[in-house]
């Protein structure tokens, strides 16, 4: 790598299922030089996260799909090289959006300066993050869950259902993961705390849900749907709630696939909500609050799956599809000073 | 008829799909004298409603099946010929759950005094009765409809449909109906005042809910279930509530299909809420205040399908579950003196 010149990963084709290598091109293009209000960032970590696969299409979602030949999107969090900005200055680390690419332009409005004595500087992209955001809102505000329930976290040892799963823990809930390893439910039970995880690899997820949900199931924190939610709807409990935060178990799909018969939902008077961490924007600061007093008091553990290189990120992010990440997933694109 | 004998209709077999006349009984019986506190009931009117499909099948639902060789249940509208409860006599019209016969035993307490003069007796099986307090609870409690904003309504026609539909006028909604036959698409619009109503066995249902619903569908009022539903998530908008009342297209079905893809709900935001109406007994008066002043101010019309004798009810419901029906289906099992 020419450490003059900007490394750049762009949208190549629109992936068919699986997205593969030849779905990404890495180019090199000079760095940029930041205009009237702009500032450039040197990315250090970019974050990975299965919402990516939906931008590569182009059929609707809630938010533009990436077009082809553009690099494609991410949250980022880098150091400021230039600024004409006047409230940022060079040296300053920023959280910001600038995507796959070593070197980034962001307008100012945009950024937001990160302080590295509160807490490592990738955790912007994560526990402090968009995941841990979604997670506590999506948990609090649509779960509404009580103390003495059950929760079922799906993808329970990922970036947003650990979060998920630990707050429902604080909150005084019977928490069950589902995960796809042994290695990952020995994390999640032996390291935050789980009272239970299915590996819905190698075990019956009805069967293993009645024996680690037997008063039923009050609240399920659903990153994936298809056959997870189809089982939980069997052991739901009355006035049930579910928060549809992810669909991780069809993001390569071609056509999309039915979902479960709802009958359940109005047997037991249960609600299923999707949920987009953009609608809470305006309460982030009772998020950030309790998250890092959580995290100061060990309450809130924190894994993260760190890649290296920037060239890495399309086998990363095509591992993350397939639950191969354990942590939430970051790519270190150039050193971190503060570390 | 032998006027001695108490005719009943009994659950004879569990049905295998569509029920047919031999899943049903008809026997006569010697007319039960009432005990202590009981009180003997001569059926006038019995209600059919597509819950009843739930009760013949032994799988898990929300209330207990039927047991074989037992009187099929159901909502009547009685006058009581013998009482031995202090607050009944002999004379008075009730609201009771005696099921498909046409004399019934009742304890007080399950019954409900009626005035013929507020309304036609046969009301309180319809419009003032349970399906009218499903349609009222479910569209402002679940679907929190607001001026201006656009509402669908799946078996438009249909007793809880058609009230649905009525109220969301009454609140300033645009209202387009979903029906089975053109008959009762012209009475949702040229009676009722709906704007709109799909045919959903002429007209493809995506395009026509395209056409009628040019600023999407904010609230769904759903009936049916099936490929309406999935029809209506391809349209909704940001935020729209979705009351799951009844899944009308698969009560007939062996085995349960699967539902709708569910991205749309995380894309938009929206909510799938299960609703029975018994969790809201606790506010009735509410409804009746409403519901009544409504009908009185000829704000909210109602059509009843009437069908004569008891022998007469398994016919009529196997007619209600594919659709037959026009207006609330009751069986006038003995005559009204009121009218």
């Amino acid at each position: 790598m020419n450490s003059s010149m900007n490394q750049q990963i762009l949208l190549n084709s629109r992936p068919i299922g699986e997205p593969k290598e030849s779905d990404f091109a890495l180019v090199e293009t000079p760095i940029p030089e930041p205009g009237e209000g702009e500032v450039l960032n040197r990315t250090i970590y970019l974050s990975l996260d299965p919402y990516m696969r939906g931008r590569m299409s182009d059929r609707a979602s809630y938010a533009a799909a990436v077009e082809l030949g553009s690099v494609m999107v991410g949250g980022t969090v880098s150091q400021v090289m230039k600024s004409n900005h006047p409230q940022f200055s060079a040296g300053d680390f920023v959280l910001g959006y600038d995507g796959w690419q070593a070197y980034g332009i962001s307008r100012g409005e945009t950024l937001r300066k990160l302080d590295p004595k509160e807490a490592p500087l990738s955790y912007a992209l994560g526990v402090t993050g968009m995941p841990g955001m979604t997670a506590y809102f999506a948990l609090l505000d649509v779960g509404q869950p009580q103390a003495g329930e059950t929760v079922v976290v799906s993808a329970a040892s990922g970036a947003v259902g650990a979060v998920a799963g630990q707050i429902a823990l604080i909150k005084g809930l019977r928490v069950v993961g589902v995960a796809g390893s042994d290695a990952k439910c020995d994390y999640v039970v032996k390291e935050l705390g789980f009272d239970a995880c299915i590996n819905r690899k190698t075990q019956d997820l009805s069967s293993a849900l009645k024996a680690t949900c037997p008063k039923g199931i009050d609240v399920y924190f659903d990153n994936t749907a298809g056959s997870i939610l189809e089982a939980v709807l069997q052991q739901i409990n009355q006035g049930a709630r579910i928060p549809l935060v992810g669909l991780i178990s069809q993001y390569n799909a071609e056509n999309l696939p039915p979902g479960p018969n709802l009958m359940p939902l109005l047997i037991k008077r249960a609600l299923i909500k999707g949920f987009l961490v953009s609608d809470y924007q305006h309460r982030h600061s009772e998020f950030v609050k309790d998250v890092s007093s959580w995290l100061q008091e060990g309450k809130l553990k924190y894994k993260e799956d760190v890649v290296q290189k920037l060239e890495n990120a399309p086998h990363a992010f095509m591992g993350l599809l397939q639950g191969k990440n354990f942590g939430k997933l970051i790519v270190q694109v150039s050193s971190d000073p503060t570390r």
